[in-house]
């Protein structure tokens, strides 16, 4: 029996500021046979994400950082193909965190089953159906405390988590404007996700002022994944008991020198906003409540979402550095192999 | 009938940088006899605090600037000497927001009699018995959550505020570490306030290092009142779920520059922090809570305050701008005429 090999992406060194494409490394191991109740997984789609360029350092303890000449780790789609386990039987789509890599051996420890949506493509329970989607729901729902009428900014509008976050923004009957850096993007966001009004950052000039245009009345919440001169302008703009929910700052990931925060921190005192980060990982328990939702909006056709394949497993490190050049439109995911039929 | 004179503290212009004695000057004006349901107060104690830098620039609408030209304003205590007015008897001892000035008139509107503490002198009731005390009750209760068991950290922690938040946090069971500018400031913490330990932040060095000293377990919750450096390094030592109750920042209040915020403001979103600013004015409705509480606390000999007096409103901007210069311990009062017998 000849012996089955995966390809795998390893990290090579901590990258200082954008990594490259010498940041990666692309080796090939054999697959070992399913002993006992495993089974083997060939990954179908596997998701980058900003997300990513944080573990990609020496990390604190409470994020585990990639380590160096190992495979990269990240959501992912699979079949099992061959098993053991009768919990995991063959043709199962199961969701995973082993990404980077073109089959991998599991007993289903972390592992869950494909809980399809009606409606879905397989790449959205990726997205929009899935992490990301949850993200958007999270950080509006929970960390923001979104309610009704609010008036809500959302920076990389047209992002993968952003364009979600618009458009729960928009059912929850509330005022949404969205930033994005080309007008094919903002376009986009009002024709198709509904949003209120756009600002495209790369022509708009003066932010702040951008948004004073577009908020009359201030905003309440900004689901921030900007950082940087968005955060700025965003709490010059904010009001009184203002919320913002800090899903991320893709602006200074890859930055090699420490980035100054807002000179403007102060206005959260006289403001009295909250600024709340959060990580999906601790918001598990909303998933729930999430998938409920979902399931119903994409059914009622209230969610729409864009989506930047890439493909084949070699492909990825170029998937990954794309998203810091806003080559993406909407979520970003390398095909690995073929969906079954 | 000889014509009583108020001698009143007038903004001359909005200061650049650190107010100076030109920033301020000293006018008497006629007191008006008291007509209708009017009657006459006679000021005692006004309060200093460093939130009033904030309302020397031209403020957003959320915030009342001063008027450049007219007298200045913030907490006082007086005591009513002429009433026509049933509800404010002569004698009443009543708080106002009519500080900076030595006498005014009034018909009540937005004056609160003074609700005597058991065990307050009448100055405390300015500080850790008055808005002072309400300011640390709400910012640890209400904008950091606390919990009995948090590890807290309190900046400026032998100011006016951070005594009182110190305390409350040692009552409700935290173990607590203190910053403050002197060595004597912190013995009298440990000493008197009973906190866990401090940090003199002029000779720590490494304000990142000496907080991870002192934190083996890392901060639950950050009560800021300082800014920059200290903000910076709290972030770093923060826990996940952490939370900063951003009460002020007086290392910045005077930069007539920008002053950038901290450089690893992303922390908060892999730690999902939650920080948050907050003005009084907002949470009044903690006050029956506080005043409850606050009276059984110092009946109970478990709050200690320290303040500072100075004495004649002519000292008053030497008052106000000593609170820059750590010249205070505690409440920085100003003394403008003699208690009631």
């Amino acid at each position: 029996m000849t012996e089955l090999k995966s390809r795998e992406i390893r990290l090579t060194a901590y990258p200082k500021g954008l990594p490259t494409a010498e940041t990666f490394e692309i080796c090939e191991v054999d697959v070992p046979e399913p002993e006992g109740r495993a089974f083997r997984v060939r990954n179908i789609y596997m998701s980058v994400d900003p997300y990513m360029r944080g573990r990609m350092r020496q990390g604190e303890s409470y994020v585990a950082a990639f380590e160096v000449g190992k495979a990269l780790d990240g959501g992912a789609i699979g079949v099992v193909e061959q098993s053991n386990n009768p919990d995991f039987p063959e043709n199962t789509l199961v969701m995973s965190s082993y990404g980077w890599r073109e089959y991998f051996v599991s007993d289903g420890e972390g592992l869950r089953k494909l809980a399809p949506i009606e409606g879905a493509s397989l790449t959205a329970h990726m997205g929009a159906a899935g992490g990301t989607g949850l993200t958007a729901y999270v950080g509006l729902m929970r960390i923001a405390a979104l309610k009704t009428g609010d008036k809500v900014f959302v920076s990389a509008a047209a992002g993968a988590v952003g364009q979600i976050a618009c458009q729960i923004a928009k059912i929850k009957g509330c005022y949404v404007v969205g930033s994005a850096g080309s007008d094919e993007k903002c376009k986009w966001l009002e024709e198709t996700c509904g949003v209120d009004a756009t600002i495209n950052y790369k022509t708009a000039g003066n932010l702040t002022q951008a948004l004073r245009e577009k908020f009359p009345e201030g905003i309440d919440v900004y689901f921030e994944n900007v950082g940087g001169d968005h955060l700025q302008a965003a709490l010059d703009v904010m009001n009184v008991k203002g919320r913002i929910a800090v899903c991320g700052m893709i602006s200074v990931y890859n930055a090699d020198e420490p980035v100054p925060g807002p000179t403007n921190l102060t206005q959260i005192i006289g403001k009295d906003i909250t600024m709340r980060g959060f990580v999906l990982g601790n918001h598990f328990d909303m998933a729930g409540d999430f998938y409920r939702d979902i399931a119903t909006w994409i059914r009622e056709g209230k969610i729409k979402w864009s989506e930047t394949i890439y493909d084949g497993i070699e492909k990825a490190p170029e998937a990954f550095m794309g998203l810091f050049e806003g080559k993406n439109s909407g979520k970003m995911l390398v095909r690995l192999s073929d969906e079954p039929k």
